[in-house]
């Protein structure tokens, strides 16, 4: 039974987001459906396992944030963001969430990885 | 003076879209602000001239287009989409607006590179 409402869905977003980025990936995976499919660059992501480890590992580089934009509709939210990696402040990202019975059931995840590991001079 | 609503700055994006997407540039600049700044992949574009050329160059490779989202509010505009670059149908790229006077002032445009353009083997 679904009873998504705007509201929810942006919130619901909006607090895995916030999670995740302060660091607290177990808080995040609670908003996330256990067969989550998540695509992110040069990688797809099937089960709340895969993506809680990729999460895991992507989280702890973070060293700042600074949010661009949150819209949401009943079952779908975007977020475009700057995730701080080091020096790198300015490379965004975005997320495309899809969200089923109240949970993420599917991210689509876009960064350019050269800007986040630009080719050894 | 700025007149914008939600509506229109939604439908001044989605003009410009459907513009370049379906190959023409020349009216896709139309919705443009002479002196636009884009932050692309690898690139920072200044100015009309250079993200005409910018837009120019890469509108021609488009063979197809997946929409994935569409949000805004007064000033600000996000899409997500799959742009299909020959045989790469569903490597994500999101556009992040802000327009001023009705005009696109902004873009943060995001994909990866390394999708579109994978290392040879």
């Amino acid at each position: 039974m679904t009873q998504q409402t705007q509201t929810t869905a942006l919130d619901t977003v909006l607090a895995y987001h916030r999670a995740w980025t302060s660091g607290d990936v177990t808080a995040a995976l609670e908003y996330v459906a256990d067969n989550i499919v998540c695509q992110a660059p040069g990688a797809e992501l099937i089960g709340k396992d895969a993506y809680g480890a990729f999460l895991g590992g992507f989280a702890p580089t973070l060293t700042g944030l600074t949010d661009l934009a949150a819209f949401g509709d009943d079952d779908h939210v975007v977020l475009f963001y700057y995730p701080h990696i080091g020096q790198i402040t300015t490379a965004p990202a975005a997320e495309h969430f899809t969200l089923r019975d109240g949970k993420i059931a599917e991210n689509i995840l876009v960064f350019d990885r050269l800007s986040y590991a630009p080719p050894q001079q």
